[in-house]
């Protein structure tokens, strides 16, 4: 049996995310073990617990998931094995026979939060909101009556007996989620030719270290799909550095730029390589304007618009 | 007169860095504006409501106020002036006569609870969290009697009738937050020879398009102090990239940097230059060792440890 530990309780869009990597890994008797934080279903791998977990790491509207990462950086041990993207709205759920106007409090996740808040302040602008751990344990929160409404995934309303009084809420059209599926460490699956791979690393407190450390990426060809700053948490201005690169740890220009790098961090540590989420077409070019750029730095340096 | 906006109610610690800004910038004839958000405090400048608007943009233990950056880059029409940094610790406060065991909610801001939660859960673990626009109206959540306790600046208990329960409350110690000062878009300060330059940017959605916009800095000497991917809410893996350079748009590095990077990019705002904090003592250089690059590298490719 295959255990896979997830946030739960049951009705998260993270458990629509693991049904996702179930059906196209192809696994067969799994169980899903529900948790209250992506750094409770980690911390299950680590121990043992679980096989794997299934955590949201990314929101085209809020950006990272910064408990996520936070987790994944602060012990070694756990890897990324796949990546997945889901489509994102919420149903507004009431306890049946409850009005629009009657709802003096709406529990969601403080992520899900961001992306309805444009229409609570529309449609229920009285409404307080609540933090909850998850938005299926804000449905729960809603039925055992310590909430009026929930922003949750729309099936989350059947599972706990609620009425949907609002589908397909989102203040972002096209809003998604990225989800990672996070195992044990061991060898990362075989390359498929468009692979990302994770890193976190911290560097000395000494200037220019960044921009050399990067340079060992621009060196070898090895392109960037997404770099963030994370506090120490020791010193205000020294980072852990997150960084997904596009490539995987056995095409040698990656490891050529990994070992480099790693000669000049203080700590570095492999988060994983994986297939992609394949992408959309690329934007076109931007046309280049010498002219304007000249009158940008004439702008920037005098204040004139 | 010149009028300053900040988040408010008087109490928070952003009063506490407007002070610094007028005491340093030895400003006088000063009246503070406090506002709901770091963003209405921004507009206000746009408007010309405020000459300057106070506003915290980092935090040592939470990484970036995002709410400052996300409504920086969404207009343009401001500038960063200045920046200080303060210690922070909380104050927590009660009604006069509440005992810890009697206090079922906190109010405080989402960013200082993750610099007291652990303090919450070793001593008052069956409190729940209610989210507060900032920290001191948390206080005044307080004393109108919507919350229990607060976690806030220990001179909002006085301001506000309130009693500390406990003083200098801080998960990790030596916990800073940086606040700028922000201005509407005239010429910078003079260069002081260390100096910051902030930069937001979008770059065509194609192939190496960050390296090669990082490289433009790297070629030049020019350091980087930061770097963060924000989401564009258009599309995941689309982001605004969040720079803070070292140096002054002044100094002809800098500025041959941000020209040629402008030709790069679909996008290209500028977010001032201004004299930076002094840092402390660099760390001392990370020992080279390449055969543990080496075996760094094994290990990642195998899932050996």
């Amino acid at each position: 049996m295959t255990v896979i530990a997830y946030l739960g309780p049951a009705g998260t869009f993270t458990e629509q995310a693991l049904h996702r990597f179930v059906g196209d890994l192809q696994m067969s008797d799994v169980r899903s073990l529900p948790l209250p934080s992506p750094a409770a279903a980690i911390d299950a791998v680590r121990s043992g617990e679980a096989d794997f977990a299934c955590v949201a790491i990314e929101n085209s509207v809020d950006g990272p998931v910064t408990p996520t990462f936070d987790a994944l950086s602060s012990g070694a041990g756990v890897n990324i094995y796949r990546e997945v993207d889901l489509d994102i709205s919420f149903g507004i759920m009431v306890r049946p026979g409850t009005k629009l106007e009657d709802i003096s409090t709406l529990a969601t996740h403080p992520v899900a939060h961001q992306q309805v808040k444009g229409w609570i302040t529309r449609h229920i602008p009285q409404a307080l909101f609540l933090p909850a751990s998850s938005n299926a344990a804000a449905a729960v929160e809603v039925a055992e009556g310590r909430a009026d409404a929930a922003a949750a995934p729309e099936p989350a309303a059947a599972m706990h007996g609620l009425e949907l009084v609002a589908k397909r809420v989102a203040d972002h059209r096209g809003a998604r989620t990225r989800f990672a599926l996070v195992g044990p460490k061991h060898q990362p699956p075989e390359p498929t030719g468009n692979d990302r791979t994770a890193i976190i690393f911290s560097l000395p407190n000494e200037p220019g270290s960044l921009v050399g450390a990067l340079q060992e990426f621009a060196f070898r060809g090895v392109d960037m799909a997404r770099i963030e700053s994370r506090p120490t948490r020791e010193k205000l201005g020294t980072y852990l550095f997150h960084v997904t690169l596009v490539g995987h740890i056995a095409d040698s220009a990656v490891a050529e730029a990994l070992r480099a790098l790693y000669l000049r961090c203080k700590d570095l540590h492999f988060l994983g390589s994986w297939p992609a989420v394949p992408d959309d077409a690329a934007s076109p070019r931007t046309t280049v304007d010498v002219s304007a750029a000249d009158r940008w730095v004439h702008a920037a340096r005098t204040g004139e618009d």
